[in-house]
């Protein structure tokens, strides 16, 4: 069953771009997380509802915009099997989801006045 | 000749939601000044590279998440014609655009933490 991976309601999204390729964004870090918490690309795939190929695809976008892996994805071996999370991938996860906090922490005010504007809201 | 509109490199993006639908966000803050700058919704489709189609079914999303209309496109007459930024349209771009900017300067040291894991940044 997929199940539909949404943004937090009215959380700013913060994507961190290296030319035009975004090299982590909402997207990106709930698939490491996943990745951490199943050990596999694939596992983390189906958690996310999205296909082996564009989890790979994602993956190799992040692997490539860093100076280093996110996650790697050699300990599996040819028949596939597992991927891990690296130091680098914990500590750009950890930076990323500390500036999401921190955005959202900064705008909490001003998006309960636009809230008010809205029909049915505030 | 199609102009692509860009989100400002490694700003956080907001997006209002209401349900499921997104009542503000970067896109539609961009039209309503397009909008503003032109007096019609057809400029501004032309001005952001976006079809008539797109641009009404943006404005349309907006003017109904609001209690009022943010967007006054029955000044044109049955022609077509012109469309108006009412007040509670200025007043909600001005609101998105303040948290925008707030959500970015929160996030200026965290990002620049993160540029530096980039291939090439720092």
């Amino acid at each position: 069953m997929k199940r539909q991976v949404k943004a937090k309601s009215n959380q700013p999204q913060i994507r961190v771009l290296l030319g035009s390729a975004v090299a982590i964004g909402p997207g990106k870090a709930s698939l490491i997380e996943a990745i951490g918490r199943t050990g596999s690309i694939s596992s983390a795939a189906r958690e996310m509802g999205m296909s082996y190929r564009r989890a790979w695809v994602l993956v190799d976008t992040m692997n490539r915009c860093f100076t280093n892996e996110l996650v790697n994805t050699t300990t599996g071996g040819p028949g596939g099997g597992g991927a891990q999370v690296t130091d680098l991938g914990r500590e750009v996860v950890r930076r990323y989801r500390a500036m999401e906090a921190k955005a959202a922490n900064s705008v909490v005010g001003d998006m309960k006045g636009i809230t008010r504007l809205l029909r049915g809201g505030g």
